[in-house]
């Protein structure tokens, strides 16, 4: 036996469990990606009559709750996020928590909760929050530049296709007069092109035109700004005096852009590490 | 190449990135727990002027927000808390998310950290919460009865020698006027029964009569009750009447009391499943 | 970048590749179940001109490698081999190799591969080996015994089954006269209780009298045995003698019995560890 | 419980501890390293009387296996050899047994070890193989080609290391007439300079001139080559004749030449994959 049992209070006797815990450390050279998703968001959004097809103070939530995690995890180099989830990339030469999974993705979906209950009122006023809701979360890792670009892609391409149905059948509904049923049953079979026609001739919308935090979701970067800040300076033999003060400072930005094809990531040029490494 | 750059909005040729995930099914017949612990909680705990040793008002607030992982995740059979961190243990069969070791803990780390701010002020009233904090978490498996209890005997007996200490370091400070660097000094190379003597011949105090929630911490279980509630029942040919309708619930109890020994495993003696299945 | 380009011969600057490296320990407290199978030993068998349904030669082969491996590998506790696989036990509480999977599994097949190919005229004689057979393995975790022994009986079950078709689609084949096309189809949708009577009113052949070595495979375990050896002593002041010396040896010893029921597991009770630790 | 217990053959019940494997698929696009270790070759290597520093015979043994396992597993692109180690490279794409760990390394562990003794006596003649010799391996990913790189060269860096040391140390034995004891002493502390003088001054021997075989290792490459047959062609009308055919054949190739810079990888340029995929 392991060991006799006993109600001594000696902790070094149980010790031994610790080697029961295995390494889940991330191969290095590979971009980290922890991507949350809310849990049955569905009826969360239908609790808290969110607007449809999208809710805009929902969205600036999950977008404040995804800058607070990269302003705690400051490896994080990109973060994408539409409609309950939110994807975060670790810059591939990362050592934070040594590369260990667990802990990686737990305190990215913690923060990220924490926040979103925190920020709540910033977002929601008055309109109470009624439970606290859950997200889960995984790890995935990608070895090179064009991976990681096509999974940023995957993810885009999923808001957009996702988008696209909810502005026609919600168009449809609320100002065709359709059921729901008889919009699903409308929209059954039906290509993009099919659903911009549709929105284009019987509602005059240029979906194109629809707000590019809908149609694109939300990126964010960090970017380098020159602050300029008023510093009161006393040199000696002189007054003080109030100096203005410039520095580099780095900061989360926000964008709703298109990431597939290569403009955003030849205007962000330092967020890849070269692949030859 | 795997495949050829494209501004193309076609989700397919991107899903390929899908099968970068890896599987991280848990072990079967092992005992899933799911450890948290707060990140930086120590100057946490003096931002928002936790009292010392212990800070009643936090402790509740995490164990009820373990409650509310417990609610959530109705597999988990016994949590154990103390201090700023909680252990969540599922039962060895459970096929909660298909036993996926990333979604179990971001899972817990999630509804955990939304709990915490969620309750906050049901605990600190009117004392601001600063900022979102952080937990992270593990996951550990153990394949035994006797290994599982190791554990959980582990994180109580660190309760233990954690909370004697604090005991004794703070009343030499708060009762006996050290500075905290005398009282570190005077506790230096102390036995336990050292410890307890001092507090017993210096300041009356009898250690094992502190509070069992300082000194156990906080073990929460299911428990049938039987609950009777009054239901207003309508047969027919007769007047609607109110009857009492009595029956069994499944609650969340919570115990301070040792769990090192045999006795509270005898007296709930359902939390365990045999070994020889 | 992680380096610069050199031809220079500087061992160190390379080295960083070792972090590349994945733990994989086996989970503690878990029976290590390694299972090596042929690879294409259908081909293998046939340009080998193996007797159908069961080659003695083949089998003995397959059963001196496993020898090997285990006089190789102490900490395996009970082998067990049928047809073309090989399954070997490690005790829970094994550090060999610091239960690193690849070392276990990897050393495990070579051992066993180098065996066969160097027993092989011990078993077949002048018949040449044609090439170099193959093996791939794989490593499986059980955290009980209940667990370890459905393992086990999957694979003798597996050998019953495989060998019942075997016995009777031969028969009739080599005694019926059938081509191997008319006894897939006389067999297709039969029982076990179909090919027992098939054998018995036909070809007078009572299945339970076959080999137990076909019906059952092969089990191999530790067993200790009193060796008596004859030294020559030579003690002071007397003339030298020989003495018969007994010790106690581990031996490995060879079964083809039932390791489904308890019998089995009673008559060698020491082979599986308990539950409770 | 999992079940009750039987002894009932019905093999369905026991089927579920196939659940208790565990998906091991390495990472997709990246190179995946098989090492093979020769265990206990020191002794080995003794009790066959290999030559000393190195043994053409025995290398020759190796480099001959390594033929044979990358004749068998087609999506090795490159493998390197020294002393008793050999590494297979397997390429970024393959999906050889889906990516499955342990049956990549358990089928080039089995390949190896059983064509070590299979080809033993094309290397070693009438020399008998005494017993079979195990090999354990482990697996690697390589996310870019910098990495596998930098993996090559720090094998083939490590055979520079130790083979000077081997040649210097043997030659101070074996034509210097010291003991193993003072050689030993004699090359504490000293620099690959130091060592290069010692041969030259004392031996007259130019290191680099020594064979390539012992200072570079082994590296095995898939080539393309015309081969040219001759086939007896038969067309209507005409009288049967003998014409060559040529086709171009993959052979592996072997080379004792310096894979740490680039001119081996520019002239090679095949071998490996881009990184930008």
């Amino acid at each position: 036996c392991l060991h006799t049992k006993s109600r001594n209070m000696a902790k070094s006797k149980f010790e031994y469990v610790r080697n029961f815990e295995t390494d889940d450390t991330c191969l290095r050279n590979c971009y980290i990606v922890v991507r949350l998703d809310g849990r049955n968001f569905h009826k969360f959004a239908e609790q808290h009559t969110f607007t449809k097809p999208n809710d805009n103070r929902a969205l600036g939530l999950m977008t404040r709750s995804a800058h607070s995690v990269m302003e705690e995890l400051e490896d994080i180099v990109i973060a994408y996020g539409q409609s309950d989830e939110f994807s975060f990339v670790f810059k591939r030469t990362s050592t934070w928590f040594k590369r260990r999974a667990s802990k990686l993705m737990t305190h990215v979906a913690s923060q990220f909760s924490s926040s979103y209950v925190f920020y709540w009122k910033d977002y929601f006023g008055e309109q109470p929050l009624l439970y606290p809701p859950g997200f889960d979360g995984r790890v995935v890792l990608y070895p090179s530049n064009r991976n990681l670009r096509d999974y940023l892609s995957w993810r885009q391409a999923d808001c957009h296709v996702n988008n696209l149905y909810n502005t026609v059948f919600w168009t449809l509904v609320q100002k065709g007069g359709l059921t729901t049923v008889q919009a699903e049953e409308r929209l059954k079979g039906t290509l993009a092109a099919d659903k911009n026609e549709i929105l284009f001739t019987e509602f005059d919308i240029n979906y194109n035109k629809e707000a590019a935090l809908h149609r694109k979701g939300t990126t964010l970067i960090w970017e380098k700004r020159d602050e300029t800040i008023v510093k009161r300076l006393k040199l000696p033999n002189e007054e003080e005096k109030e100096v203005p003060v410039t520095r580099s400072r780095r900061r989360v930005q926000s964008y709703h852009t298109d990431i597939i094809g290569d403009q955003f990531w030849e205007e962000h040029s330092d967020i890849l590490e070269a692949d030859n490494c």
